[in-house]
């Protein structure tokens, strides 16, 4: 791979100074840092203009390079979106603060005292595509945590990432933010993620957050620890036992409620024992929601009109009004195909029994499995963390939803009176 | 980089079978999983002879290679090392299970109960080096956390090795173990590392085990999550406030009582206030231990005979009884030197003074900070873990002594009666 010695070099210095104010950073007591959060936000909405002007630029440039309609939309800062992004960073800064908290404490024999503690993780990379607002959404979730932040946003937002950058930094340091804490890559060459996820002596984690080719594209070089999903391929299996009207109800929230999330349905399993009585039910509530249906050849004829599932569509993740439909033989051919084919992320038991229920748990591989319930509530503010860095199929460090705690690591912490190992 | 077909082909053949094991392990209750413990110890006592005879075999083409003597005691299966082999199966089969253990839970406002459990992380490749013994110790401790395991030994331990997994296996079968729970790399091919790690839809996790040089060669080809440690460049300073004749002990303890471990003590920082009445008791101490001192400009000043270090001496693990030294002014200047000549594992300061204690152990950005004690304490046995899989400098799910508990992940349980997102 070839280098470019100037990218290289502003890289490697961006992290030398991460690194810089992250040393300073774990000085910064809870207090300090909302205070920090709350100029930032004051300083987003002084700026408003500034910014809203700079989003106009990208949009403008965006159109004149033909961008899809949905990528347009992602891009643009309403007045809603705006005042959206201000009001997180002052929800942020009203969360509890995890660092510091105990986590485990042991007196050993010889007089020891081991105490664990949340601390911060260091230095965090972001890598994101076209949404501005990420900029403040994600970078405020790393302060709070006591972490430095770099980030690299996508060069559709280019103008839009850099005015609100600013914004909080210049909010920021008013309130004792250390210079470097905050920074955004100032370029749009690609070769930029790449650099940033080899600097494993000064990037401690890197974050990307958006499509499945950018995740690729992170991972292909990455040398510094990546947490990551690359997609969402939901379940829900329909057990013989369940109460089918309202499995009708729940399947109609995970595939319709908003179809272009991680966290929707994609594809629907349901027990044989039942499949003559509720795929006629499905196919009626297919056709009223306007719900493209995939099957398998039960499916198919029981269905009428139902389109056959290609080998392809049992990994795909439509993020569209589709669904695939297969039956399968109860619920351990449920866990099987799940295990098989699903992307390790949300899976629903729809039933009422309980030993199914119970072996659904503990055998399918995901990191949030549901009872009677739409996958969609795979959330930090539906699972109670107040703020979401995104979500992760990783088993590492951490699964499902990432809040506050998701951001820090912990140390050991030991004290004695002399003691020496025998 | 260039790719054997047929390698490629086994190893993934490995990993399928590893993770078609792992998914039935998950089903695994503790009480049979200590029967299998029980059963794999047996087996190795029974097959003793068998295993004994491989490890002269070993030991035979070890010396015909001319391995230092260093790498032959490594190497060597003594009577005492077969028995605490078997022993350390035996005591693994009594710690607490973790997986299934709640760490959390919410009931949320529209009745959802969520509950966080631990649970196995899946597929975990082991790679390590000489030590024979490390085949047995490594991999119960994944099968007792419902981890399927793939080894990959140091090539000059192959036939021991192999004789010890085929009775892990054996033994393991027999009370129910799956097959492919517990393999080991059939081929002292270098290239399987990399398969190995390479392997990313099928290994949840490697650990390498070793030298800094194994560790560089796995990170480099890395796709799967690592957890690792590369050295141990371990820190003493002596504050102005410390017991000073308590020092020289912790001293001692740290530096002699096992100088080729990682916890051991590499550099030692003494406060400028106290050089002058420090260092020559310090310059006693070395003589009478035997501990050849590498001193800073002050340091050379005040022991007679002490050489001069270099540049690459602060970053430097002996892993001997070689000492840096270096005179700081304070305990900030200490931190400096720690965070960026460390390597992040352990470091201590003594003192008397309760606030250079606290501000050490908040800024020192390492995995054990100690107070007042010998850094030789970071190990899981002696922060009361039970076992030790090793010890990571990492930041990301696991940092320190990694016990059972590291070598698991969570999920997310939901239960619902209905409920849909609004």
């Amino acid at each position: 791979m070839e280098q470019n010695p100037d990218l290289h070099r502003m890289i490697q210095e961006m992290g030398e100074r991460a690194q810089q104010a992250a040393r300073k950073m774990v000085k910064l007591t809870s207090k300090r840092k909302n205070e920090i959060l709350l100029s930032m936000a004051a300083e987003l909405e002084l700026r408003r203009d500034e910014i809203l002007a700079a989003n106009r630029k990208d949009l403008e440039l965006a159109k004149a390079a033909g961008l899809s309609p949905a990528m347009v939309d992602r891009l643009t800062l309403t007045d809603r979106r705006f005042e959206a992004m201000a009001e997180g960073v002052r929800a942020v800064a009203a969360l509890p603060d995890p660092v510091g908290k105990r986590i485990g404490k042991t007196v050993r024999p010889n007089g020891l005292v081991i105490e664990k503690r949340r601390v911060p993780i260091g230095v965090i990379a972001i890598i994101y595509e076209s949404r501005p607002n990420v900029t403040a959404d994600a970078s405020v979730l790393c302060l709070k945590t006591s972490n430095a932040v770099i980030m690299r946003g996508g060069k559709e937002a280019f103008h839009s990432n850099h005015a609100i950058a600013a914004a909080l930094q210049s909010g920021g340091e008013k309130a004792g933010l250390p210079a470097g804490a905050l920074q955004l890559v100032a370029t749009t060459d690609r070769d930029a993620v790449r650099e940033l996820v080899q600097m494993d002596d000064r990037v401690d984690l890197a974050i990307p957050r958006g499509g499945e080719s950018l995740i690729r594209a992170v991972m292909q070089y990455a040398r510094v620890p990546v947490l990551k999903h690359y997609k969402g391929v939901c379940h829900i299996y329909v057990d013989s036992s369940a109460d089918q009207a309202q499995a009708i109800k729940i399947i109609d929230n995970a595939k319709c409620q908003r179809p272009g999330t991680c966290n929707a349905l994609e594809t629907l399993l349901v027990d044989a024992q039942i499949a003559n009585e509720f795929l006629p039910a499905l196919g009626r509530w297919a056709k009223s929601a306007k719900v493209e249906l995939r099957g398998c050849s039960k499916t198919v004829a029981a269905i009428p009109g139902c389109a056959a599932a290609t080998a392809a569509d049992w990994e795909k993740e439509y993020l569209a009004l589709v669904l695939s439909v297969k039956v399968v033989n109860g619920v351990g051919a449920a866990i099987k195909h799940i295990n098989r084919y699903g992307s390790h992320h949300s899976d629903s038991i729809l039933t009422s029994d309980k030993r199914n229920a119970n072996r659904f748990l503990k055998e399918v591989d995901s990191a949030a499995v549901y009872v009677n319930a739409s996958t969609r509530f795979t959330d930090g503010g539906e699972f109670g963390m107040g703020a979401e860095m995104g979500i992760s199929t990783d088993k590492i460090h951490a699964r499902g939803p990432m809040g506050l705690e998701e951001l820090t690591t912990y140390k050991y912490l030991v004290t004695g009176n002399g003691q020496i190992r025998q």
